[in-house]
């Protein structure tokens, strides 16, 4: 089908009746589980496929509300939905080919002695219904129909979203459109929620639900930490991924910076301020040794962040802890402002470049906290040592970037380890803040970047935290589940006594 | 090298010197970690491989010690000692094959508009220095070499192990053997170390130190609860991977019993008896619908429990909470005995079997807990409906088990999906204590059979437990891990764009 065929029947925001209660919403998901995960994998992947057309259906008041409630501009947000709807095809496509059943088979051998083996068959099965928490700076591609809602739904999984209060309309009209795709796929209402309401206290009731198995989440570390502490004292725990904070190191190497520092002050200060500033990856802690390639980078940095406009931000919320945020880091001891943007209207950030030294940095832990939105440190470093010391100080981080030239990879080869056991994602020459949706993407990291630093929030390997393996010891053909049986073995990816057939 | 050439230095139990503390052993392994992580795949997987070769050369001592400390028979600990190697055997196949690397690449679309896609790699790393605990009823197979142990190094994860104090000779042997691969391997000595120590003070100093990293447990729910909490709220939270209580339901299914009540009988008591019932998979709760099959199968059971001998327990306090377990079961009302084995000396486990119906069950949480020794209740239920409902309401599980004829496929189908959410492994037609290790095992289960029900600590799935993924962008090939590089990738597994090669 394509996505003109599709006439939606209802565009305008849902949300006149009586909310639904995280009582009705969870068991609504309890009872869909079993015929959502057991439908074929041609069925789930079309569903998910036509959540997406859903999506592109809605066309322009879906653009509308999310550019009204979120100040991001039009060119920004249709690019989000085409992100949005491309990711959930990714995962109609992992769906499909099935690699995520993660399929292992060992054959009985019956003369083993002394005892025979039986046979052993593996497969992931989805843990159940999934509480999800979009982010207010992605309202489309991680919010309602964003990569938790798709990883989880591709997964097997009825998904509860709370609606994040930021973008409300956006968020209704995205639900609707699922609930579209729900009913076209002719599946159970009880497939994808979409519970409301301010305050904390249904998030915390849909978290506390004894029939959530697992929760997605992006936002603050507070927020982040709420729901994990909720979620570990359950009677039946259940895991927690939560991505939270980070400030991204980037590493500007000697070479690099000699061959072209007002080239990389002016790249830094556009990945710094795009969207505000508002983005999980954004570039908030710079690494340098000393030097006139450093001192050129700074002065291209700072002419460049003089000169970039104030944006609008998210929420009034959000632009208040950013300028208490910026105003905190500009009182510590030792450390300078180098720049900040130009002033712009109410809730709009003012961009800001600060600069400090390795021991103020290394002695302030204050330093190293996020400030979400158009805000990042310097930190000036003596030598190669100094500069490695702290990156081993710095907490768990989402992202790494060295800038690089080839004279500096022995440099680079020394770092590498240490960015390993930091970031879930390391990039040469390159911003942090563009994140590709793809197979080998991980937007994860050791805590507290994440809560779980065994897992990515974004690409197909986010499947698999909404998954676990159950093995299946002689079971009859007739009774062994679709997956498993010796046709469906013979035609998905799977391994035969550990070797792949 | 065979293992008849390995001439193994030291035999006496080491044990003379200080012991090494927790914090001179979380050093060395943290600083073992980046040597041992770099070492080749043929290198780790020798390493491995050496480990099983120096434990066979231990010889003789071993079993005594293994006999004199836990009370088990030689043929039973000569059995587990090859399952100890043959398991080190299999890690050591799995770390060469390399599909555990995960090994991903989106290769860089330049030309991809608006902007050109990078290149995008990604393999799971080791996550650094682990500690384990092993269990009381595997002195060999889930101790001081076993799973958990294996499994980490596999990984690429230096170990440390907390000697279990009811077999400290048992476990210094062990850890003499490893010690020696270690060196004969040319690895750093904080590849593996054995801390020991009565008290809890040990245990919980190493779960806390900031260099571990995860942590491995098998034994009781208190114990393992208390680790985890502990790991939870330490400053950087570490993923704690315990298996802690079981009670294993087996269902009897009416064709089932109608045809082999008898041999049911018999069948069940030596599964519940096998090692005096000291096995996390013990068959701790039976099922079935009354009918005179299932009067049959009590008749048969009870008569061969009452002639079953009695066994030494692995300790005096295992032996006393069993004791006081199957004291407890027999004060709840409406709970008859079936029947108990025979008599036997100090700390000797006299087996019992208790029945009981549907409705006293459901309402008497006590019920369902596990004894861990040769302890098993029946459940009479008056129909399928009821039967099902009492599965409902067990806990989470490792194994659950199917006794099935033909004639009892549709029933079983309808109870399959209720297992799949209780259990990580479903059986039929044999009994849960033999636990294969292979690829297609599953030794886990929902919480609190284990903590993490996405895990597995038996089989090479483990593996998984000590990584997590790092994706590199635009990374130099010179600067690439091996892994990851061109020629490496095109020997290895892995997915291109989320494709099999």
């Amino acid at each position: 089908m394509t996505v003109d065929s599709i006439i939606a029947p209802e565009l305008e925001i849902p949300g006149d009746g009586a909310p639904l209660s995280v009582e009705d919403a969870c068991a609504a998901a309890e009872s869909a589980f079993e015929p959502y995960r057991n439908t074929t994998r041609e069925a789930r992947a079309a569903f998910v496929e036509r959540i997406g057309q859903e999506i592109v259906a809605i066309g322009e008041p879906l653009i509308e509300a999310a550019m009204r409630e979120s100040g991001l501009p039009r060119a920004r947000l249709e690019g989000e939905r085409g992100r949005t709807v491309s990711q959930l095809q990714m995962f109609a496509d992992v769906v499909r080919r099935g690699e995520w059943l993660g399929l292992r088979h060992d054959p009985a051998l019956p003369d083993r002695a002394p005892l025979p083996r039986p046979d052993l068959r593996l497969r992931m099965i989805p843990l159940g219904p999934v509480a999800v928490f979009g982010a207010s700076n992605f309202p489309l591609a991680f919010s309602t129909a964003g990569g938790d809602t798709a990883s989880a739904l591709a997964a097997g999984c009825p998904v509860v979203v709370k609606g994040h209060p930021a973008h409300p309309d956006t968020g209704a009209l995205v639900a609707g459109a699922i609930g579209r795709a729900v009913a076209a796929s002719g599946l159970p209402e009880g497939v994808f929620q979409h519970v409301t309401g301010a305050g904390n206290e249904i998030g915390a009731a849909l978290v506390q639900d004894p029939r959530i198995t697992a929760v997605g989440f992006t936002g603050s570390r507070g927020g982040g930490l709420a729901l994990l502490k909720l979620a570990q004292n359950r009677t039946v725990p259940i895991p927690v991924y939560a991505e939270m904070s980070s400030i991204n190191p980037v590493v500007l190497m000697p070479a690099a910076l000699a061959a072209r520092a007002d080239a990389l002050g002016m790249a830094f200060v556009g990945s710094l301020t795009m969207g505000a500033g508002q983005f999980c990856t954004n570039p908030g802690l710079l690494l340098a040794i000393e030097g006139d390639g450093l001192d050129a980078f700074v002065a291209a940095a700072g002419a460049a962040l003089s000169a970039s406009a104030a944006a609008p931000m998210l929420t009034d919320g959000i632009h208040a802890a950013y300028e208490k945020g910026v105003a905190t880091l500009a009182e510590q001891g030792d450390v300078a402002l180098v720049a900040r943007g130009l002033a712009g209207g109410t809730a709009c950030g003012q961009a800001a470049f600060f600069s400090t030294d390795a021991a103020t940095f290394l002695a302030n832990e204050k330093l190293g906290h996020e400030v979400f939105g158009a805000s990042a440190i310097l930190v000036r470093c003596r030598d190669e040592v100094e500069l490695a010391d702290v990156l081993k100080a710095t907490e768990g981080q989402l992202t790494a970037t060295l800038h690089m030239d080839a004279a500096d990879e022995p440099f680079a080869a020394r770092l590498l380890p240490i960015l390993e056991r930091k970031a879930g994602r390391i990039l040469a020459n390159g911003w942090p803040t563009g994140v590709e949706v793809t197979h080998a993407m991980v937007h994860g990291g050791p805590y507290p970047a994440t809560s779980d630093g065994r897992t990515t929030s974004v690409g197909s390997l986010a499947i698999d935290r909404f998954l676990r393996p159950v093995s299946y010891q002689n079971i009859a053909q007739g009774l062994l589940p679709a997956d498993l049986r010796d046709d469906a073995l013979a035609a998905t990816p799977h391994l035969t006594d550990g070797k792949r057939g």
